[in-house]
């Protein structure tokens, strides 16, 4: 990808045609049923009688609950997330990046989906598919920095000491906005500079 | 508190006689209840029978169900993680408590306890007990290790970029050992390293 391009690919497939008729309704159903009631109460045939789709072709589609929860929680929280700052300089980008992430993930919509998203997490995962998308957007920032020659954290350290302390702020109520998402972007600013000198201290 | 201390004062208030007693009873009915079923279908009403306590002094002790969930989470979270260790050196210490931290909560009775506390949560609030406690064991460590001249990170770096992260990646069900929380230990000690030379160079 183009060092200059300022958008990812779309994060979750949106198909078209009838299919994504059926998609829309069933995300726009659960969406109505989690604000009426609770995630454990929600039913997969629920969700097709409110969408108007046969109950036969969501079982075949989504297969249980958690999966559609997970769906919907995906393109909820990435949905605003597509355009990908770049001012040619890494601070700003992750600034600009953070401060859209933290007043995201703080509407009131979008913390229901996150801690449903929590509840609906029974077992162990590999990988959670809006923390990819994250990291997968960090990258982009990272190696234009790269290329210009700026000292760049990993994308990983992006994830853990950008986006995760983000997350987990929200999820247990605590208060989040843009000076804190600065602040976290300023720390890992830091640790990558202390890296650089440390890999030129070496050479 | 002097730098010798190896404990913190217990976090949890355990008060003593009936009372104790009384407080005993409800959190074990509370976790047994929890074991059968879900968050929300949990009432107050229901854990004062299952207790053998009179709702009533039940009602006027915790108010709502999310008071006593948010006391038995505490509870639960931070009882095995009293002595603070003290290695002599911020790095040893760090490792040692983050190790015990990512032990501790991974355990499935934690991670239900930390789920039930998230979904606890409806409206934002200016702090969390949990996280307060992790930091004041933090300040511990980061004091002894300032009065051995070591540079070392603010109490609220070592809860954004190492309790965070291990907090969020267990409630997302991602996973989390000793090694993850020793990397991120090692980033907020490169944190630290690289802002206590931008502080040399300022001199």
């Amino acid at each position: 990808m183009s060092p200059s391009t300022s958008a990812t690919s779309t994060p979750v497939r949106r198909p078209g045609g009838r299919s994504a008729r059926v998609q829309e309704a069933v995300h726009t159903a659960l969406g109505r049923l989690m604000g009426e009631t609770t995630r454990d109460k929600i039913t997969l045939r629920q969700v097709a009688e409110r969408a108007g789709v046969n109950p036969t072709s969501v079982y075949r589609r989504w297969g249980d609950i958690d999966t559609l929860m997970e769906e919907v929680a995906v393109a909820a929280l990435t949905r605003d997330g597509d355009v990908i700052p770049d001012h040619g300089d890494l601070t700003a980008d992750l600034n600009d990046w953070a401060g859209i992430i933290a007043e995201d993930i703080t509407r009131p919509q979008r913390v229901r989906y996150l801690r449903a998203m929590v509840s609906a997490r029974d077992l162990q995962v590999d990988n959670c598919p809006c923390m990819d998308i994250r990291q997968q957007q960090a990258e982009l920032m990272i190696n234009r920095a790269i290329e210009r020659g700026e000292p760049a954290p990993t994308s990983q350290q992006v994830l853990d000491h950008v986006v995760s302390p983000l997350y987990h702020r929200v999820t247990f109520g605590l208060p989040v906005d843009r000076d804190y998402a600065v602040r976290l972007v300023s720390d890992v600013r830091a640790m990558a500079s202390a890296l650089t000198n440390a890999g030129r201290r070496e050479h």
